[in-house]
């Protein structure tokens, strides 16, 4: 039986590209699995197909709409160190959290329209009630390299 | 058997109102449980009685004293995302974790003073033991709309 | 048999010394076990052994060595916060997620290796499987009494 509506079958058809899964820049790992059963992911910038960061603060010199561009490339990034290390997106059952971290102004007002850039993908590919968890979208001071945006999350794997 | 200090019971004894749940400001669902056991909530702002949100950065426009006035909303608000959802706050067991972040000038120094807003109120519905979980503390570049203080949590369900 | 790799015994090989565990700044406690299992612990500041915390902003009025060396004291205040509750660092058995919080200037790029301060430490006593978990690095608008970073972490237990 052909599965048509996997959460690897719904990336594929998205027509997306995965970048190279991001190698740490410091001493963490990408991904850690505990209990067989939480998949905790460490914060992630905006990976480009050819491995380089998206640069640039919201408000200052990147607007809303590359702002959300990037929350995506971000889960892009995340979907990659995913399936580097599971092998398959199949292997994730749900999305539990997600931590969505803006570099922007001190004004900036619009930090959930950001996130849903990568909300909305997640969304996608395991679907609006298995690929939408809870979620935080805040502004920071600053982010490492000067990405616009950092994410940390949270997935449940799937039972085998 | 009337239990008379049960958190719901404690809470009614406050004579404080709930607020109306929040509504998703974005591509998330405000509470997720997960293995049966564990509630996870999103980033709450100060929700008023009548749906409006807080606004303000404190020490620039908002003092500490109303700065731990909209902790403690926000801790009504994810009181009422509880309660929402659960139907009672008696199906939580303990407080886990908060992390509490607030909208503040670069040299604002007494965050914790703030958030303990929320705190003093979780501890008041579950007592010391159970309501008082872990905690973070910390000040953001922004928050969405300009509220003072978003805080999300974890909690840990009643084994029926 | 004498357990020469525990480690209780490879952080007493470093010659370093814990500072007191820092009592709460607030309504939180610095330390839950949750399920027998989960040790959940508040975000920490970098305490001295005299129980005085670093202060300072990174860019501003620390550099980046500094903001390593306050990472590294945070660690140290992570660990005696584990030691005071458990009784030996035996007791834990891996980090599971780091979440690193720099006080710094807007224009800080190099988050990651503030947080090696306490990454490295952390690594060194359990070891380079155990000891190396998920992060995210991130800067801040403030953060507490102006400390340069605050750190709150997750860790497993060992079975007994």
């Amino acid at each position: 039986m052909i599965q048509e509506h996997t959460p690897q079958a719904n990336f594929d058809k998205l027509g997306l590209i995965l970048p190279p899964a991001p190698k740490p820049m410091g001493v963490y790992r990408p991904l850690l699995i505990v209990d067989n059963r939480w998949v905790y992911v460490s914060g992630h910038g905006p990976v480009m197909k050819d491995g380089s960061l998206i640069e640039g603060r919201i408000g200052k010199n990147l607007d809303e709409a590359a702002g959300k561009i990037a929350a995506q490339q971000v889960g892009l990034a995340i979907l990659a160190t995913l399936h580097e290390n599971l092998g398959s997106l199949n292997r994730i059952k749900r999305v539990v959290k997600v931590l969505g971290m803006v570099n922007c102004n001190e004004d900036f007002l619009n930090h959930p329209f950001i996130l849903n850039g990568c909300s909305e993908l997640f969304a996608k590919v395991w679907g609006d009630e298995n690929g939408i968890g809870v979620r935080s979208a805040v502004g920071m001071g600053s982010l490492p390299g000067n990405i616009p945006v950092e994410i940390e999350a949270m997935f449940e794997l799937e039972v085998v």
